[in-house]
């Protein structure tokens, strides 16, 4: 069976999206909920400035508490070289920095242009070097963006390359806006992989149109080892009321493990986990279609293959 | 450009399974409007006795209807022989007939066995054959069934040999109860393909546990050429409360026509005609994504290739 990765971004993607401030109970507990589904790999938050993004104030604290889980990889966003730091401070496994390819886009959300974000990178990979940390680059908007429309896939080829020579380890190709389609997600990634070949290990998917499953299978085919998803979709779409954001991580693990995919993850003790966000999100609504169906009467003969 | 066909199945799959009986204007209007937005095939309804379905009691008023519509491919399911002779009388272009594949479910849905079945289906072949009308069988239930669970490939593949040997045109693989996963779907269409060969061309998904748009991408992959959806997922599952039923049609379209293919259809013609259902059905659930979140900003110069 191959493996793959599912990594559960809920508590970075999802509640930094969201308006109410999670406790850092509640995070806790979904955090080791999921753990102890089988989650491999959480990113438990984003070390950027507490008071831009109160929700990810607590992230450091949540490093340290989700490092005493046995076997899980704990991982973090660090939006620039100061919060690598702090990342690195407070002990994380992994940590990586979203770098948008519109340039537009980097410099609405970030006020930094493909230059000065590639010193960024640079930097942040020294810091990771020098810290024995594994450090990964998000290709963000790498499928099209809200501002610019297209993005050029040379462009994404370019600062991939660009990036690799400043010593990122690895990539994620990120559909941050919901733009992508499987056509384009399997020649963004071969065009990608030409250049920094195995290093591309990751898609982070949204669902804003339905088709992150899809594009999900898409990179699965072209040797995509690791997917992002959200519990519930947390995080819906800011621009978008009633459109889902992140994928589904419910959907996707059942996708993954009908197929036979190695995923370690308890597909029902994962469904079980979306309660904790229930209770505590009561007004945050909470995505996925397999919840509600439930698993194919045959779902155990499928994942014993 | 690779052409798909996209084939609306609501008026008949939708509306069987809602509560509400949508007057024959509002199936009218609904019906042209999607013509006029370039979908190219419609199943208008199903020859089953009116009593059994009052909403599918004007289904030959509809295929008149239909089939004033210049360009339109009229279709229809049949039940059994009987339906049969009455949509031939109607005048159909084609017709299909519903063969399950888990002989219990065939048993509690038509009180036929596998072999009586194939009977109907040899007798409807050559009715059709006579009339000089296009016919298809549906191998329903083919990836696995709420009352059996798993179905043998097996037995869809002697099944599906068997109706090719009764004179049946073309085949569709049906997943009736949302149990398909993508490496299945590759799986089915290989070895029934090696049976009925060329025959087998299309996919009727629905959406249940999220994996339609992924199954769907499977099917293409696999050389599949006719891919059945409704409009906003009409009809719901009756088994799971707030789960999406058929493919969403407008998340189907945004899916091909931004990957390149040809289906001829002007999405934002398409999602106009979710106002007819919404007026017409306002306590019935509209699904779908891209409704909601509107195409891409790129996505005139994705489908101009």
């Amino acid at each position: 069976m191959t493996r793959i990765t599912v990594s559960e971004v809920g508590p970075r993607d999802g509640l930094q999206s969201i308006k109410p401030v999670l406790p850092l109970e509640v995070k806790q507990a979904w955090i080791k909920a999921e753990a102890e589904a089988g989650v491999p790999e959480i990113e438990v938050g984003s070390f950027v400035p507490p008071s831009l993004l109160p929700q990810m104030a607590d992230t450091a604290e949540l490093v340290r508490f989700a490092k005493s889980i046995p076997g899980l990889n704990v991982v973090a966003l660090v939006p620039n070289a100061r919060g690598a730091a702090r990342a690195v401070e407070a002990g994380v496994h992994g940590m990586s920095i979203p770098f948008s390819m519109s340039e537009s886009h980097s410099l609405s959300n970030v006020r930094k242009g493909h230059p000065a974000m590639l010193a960024e990178v640079a930097e942040v990979a020294r810091i990771a070097r020098e810290a024995g940390i594994h450090f990964a680059v998000g290709l963000s908007t790498a499928f099209g963006c809200t501002i610019e429309g297209a993005v050029p896939e040379a462009t994404v080829v370019r600062l991939a390359a660009a990036s690799a020579e400043a010593g990122v380890m690895e990539f994620s190709l990120s559909d941050t806006t919901g733009y992508a389609d499987p056509a384009q997600v399997r020649r963004l990634i071969r065009a990608v992989r030409a250049e920094v070949g195995d290093k591309l290990t990751t898609l982070h998917l949204h669902n804003t149109r339905g088709l992150g499953l899809a594009n999900a299978l898409a990179g699965l085919d072209e040797g995509i080892t690791t997917l992002d998803a959200s519990l519930g979709g947390l995080g819906g779409c800011p621009y978008a009321p009633g459109a889902s954001g992140n994928l589904v991580t419910e959907d996707l693990v059942l996708m993954l493990n009908s197929m036979g995919y190695d995923t370690g993850i308890d597909l029902e003790k994962l469904i079980a986990v979306r309660t904790i966000l229930a209770e505590a999100l009561p007004d945050e609504p909470l995505y996925g279609f397999t919840p509600d169906a439930g698993p194919m009467l045959d779902y155990k003969e499928r994942i014993a293959g």
